[in-house]
């Protein structure tokens, strides 16, 4: 699973690097098919991988509000600052997400396990980030590649 | 890996009875930010995933035409088929996705690793399906769901 999220953060922080090309109008517009905008939609991604993440860890949710991060910098900031907790957990905790333990998730009332949960996590990224993808060929702008291949991802 | 393939399929198949309510035309219509329409994105979905497997297994590409399967029923008439090879050698090898040795690619004169086209082949169905749920809500429909969660999907 570790390896998902190696391809997730890898395709995110490209997606920042590309992001710097639109201006905040065009970051900040809210278009068809996804969560408002190309910024809310990495917030939005961001915000789950944590929010799930916590609650396999057995921690409390913190539920953070777009307007304290609606700029690139805020964003990649919060993305960074999650991301090395996160890697922290896989570090210590790698073999989590084989486990078919509940776990409860306060924000929708219901239990998961951790196996399917590592799943929604990973799933969820890669379906928000190819809904990026068209709005990114609707400004006529080439996306970021999805491949999985080429990126360096190893069994290790 | 085998419940990536397992989400991915029943994603599929529920995109598939989605389609059921478009017509041929709203199918075959060409659209912005993904491959051509909805109905070459799924058969692209399938060529691709069973391209990948084949290569993974050493045998050769067989590269189909999409003008062969340019019907909803013949598209899930062949993505039917070619499940039930993947599922046999999914079940006689399911490690297979975890070694690092290399396959040629026929088709990119290149070589990956057995681990990252298993990532590969499964980011790259997630991330077209992201694609179809913008065309969804630019039709003004609800998208399938892409949730990782409540599919039932377990550690076995």
């Amino acid at each position: 699973m570790r390896s998902f999220f190696d391809y997730n953060w890898q395709v995110r922080d490209e997606w920042f690097a590309w992001c710097k090309q639109l201006s905040e109008e065009d970051l900040l517009k809210e278009r068809v098919g996804g969560p408002k905008s190309i910024l809310y939609t990495l917030f939005h991604i961001i915000d789950v991988e944590y929010s799930w993440v916590r609650a396999v860890m057995g921690k409390e949710d913190i539920a953070e509000s777009f307007e304290e991060y609606s700029t690139l910098e805020k964003l990649k900031d919060l993305s960074d600052t999650y991301r090395k907790e996160i890697q922290v957990f896989l570090n210590v905790c790698p073999d989590e997400w084989t486990k078919n333990d509940l776990v409860q998730a306060s924000w929708l009332n219901a239990g998961f396990t951790k196996f399917e949960i590592g799943h929604h996590i990973i799933a969820h990224e890669i379906h928000h980030i190819g809904q990026l993808s068209v709005w990114s060929r609707e400004l006529g702008l080439k996306p970021v590649s999805a491949n999985g291949i080429g990126r360096g991802l190893q069994n290790i």
